[in-house]
């Protein structure tokens, strides 16, 4: 199963398209669509926009996984993120991607196994699990936890489901 | 030129059809979409990315006018405020409408001819000025509202633009 990750900004969008092969996780890619600061934010949308369609139709993945949020340092830095993570969910339900949605809690506990660890511990492990030859830039390596969470949340509950299954 | 006037909102998104006829302002449609409270959001924008869409290719509009936000309630509500903007947005870009954006005083005053104005007042106005049959729906007539509000601020820039080339 191949699974995009998305860290949506207006400025940096990073993303991680990660696979799982039976236990294995595999990197695919990763990388940032970057904004022009000159641009209107409408234009901005758009190059996150047609940059996530581009990545569609280059890796076909099979499910988006976006990191959900709660609390947002102001009103208008939250406002320009929701426009940014807007763009990132239509591409998904546009190609008809099931989209799901985890809290930080959750990306580090499925990552670092500690709810609570540092940025700099979710670099490190992204790149241990991943196998990456450096740590992923900033905003790449956090759409690629985000890919990785889903991937064990997507495993435990094939696994949940075969258990109850075998009980019936 | 057909003006498209959009008030996003994630549970109710307004639109409002103006066409500039010379110096005439002739009303065209006004609606709403209105959103599941049951779907998710990646679901709702979809919905609301749908319906500008149809929009789009029933009127065809030549221009896209949305209010600027410069304060919200709060983080939260200016988040999920983010995401239907930015879909609409999106959708306008996505047609290659130029996108237009006022502040609610330019809107106010291009409407009522006071920034200040009373959301009642400016209602009454849009009523009055396109000669609509009844008050529109809330976030519809907002969106008339600021379609007013493009088609005043066009027919000035025409007439400036034309006024300094007789004086070159």
């Amino acid at each position: 199963m191949r699974i995009l990750g998305i860290d949506p900004g207006t400025r940096v969008t990073g993303y991680g398209i990660v696979e799982k092969r039976g236990n294995r996780l595999v990197h695919v890619d990763n990388g940032a669509i970057y904004t022009r600061s000159s641009d209107e934010l409408a234009t901005r949308l758009k190059t996150i926009h047609d940059g996530l369609c581009r990545i569609m139709g280059e890796y076909a993945p099979e499910a988006l996984a976006v990191e959900q949020i709660f609390i947002a340092k102001n009103a208008m830095s939250a406002l320009k993120l929701g426009h940014a993570r807007g763009a990132a969910l239509l591409v998904g339900v546009n190609h008809d991607l099931p989209v799901f949605e985890y809290t930080a809690l959750q990306v580090k506990s499925a990552v670092v196994g500690y709810g609570k660890a540092a940025k700099e511990q979710v670099q490190q492990m992204v790149k241990v699990l991943l196998n990456l030859p450096e740590i992923a830039q900033e905003d790449a390596s956090d759409a690629l936890a985000v890919a990785i969470c889903h991937a064990h949340s997507a495993g435990l509950n094939n696994r949940l489901e075969k258990a109850l299954n075998r009980k019936r």
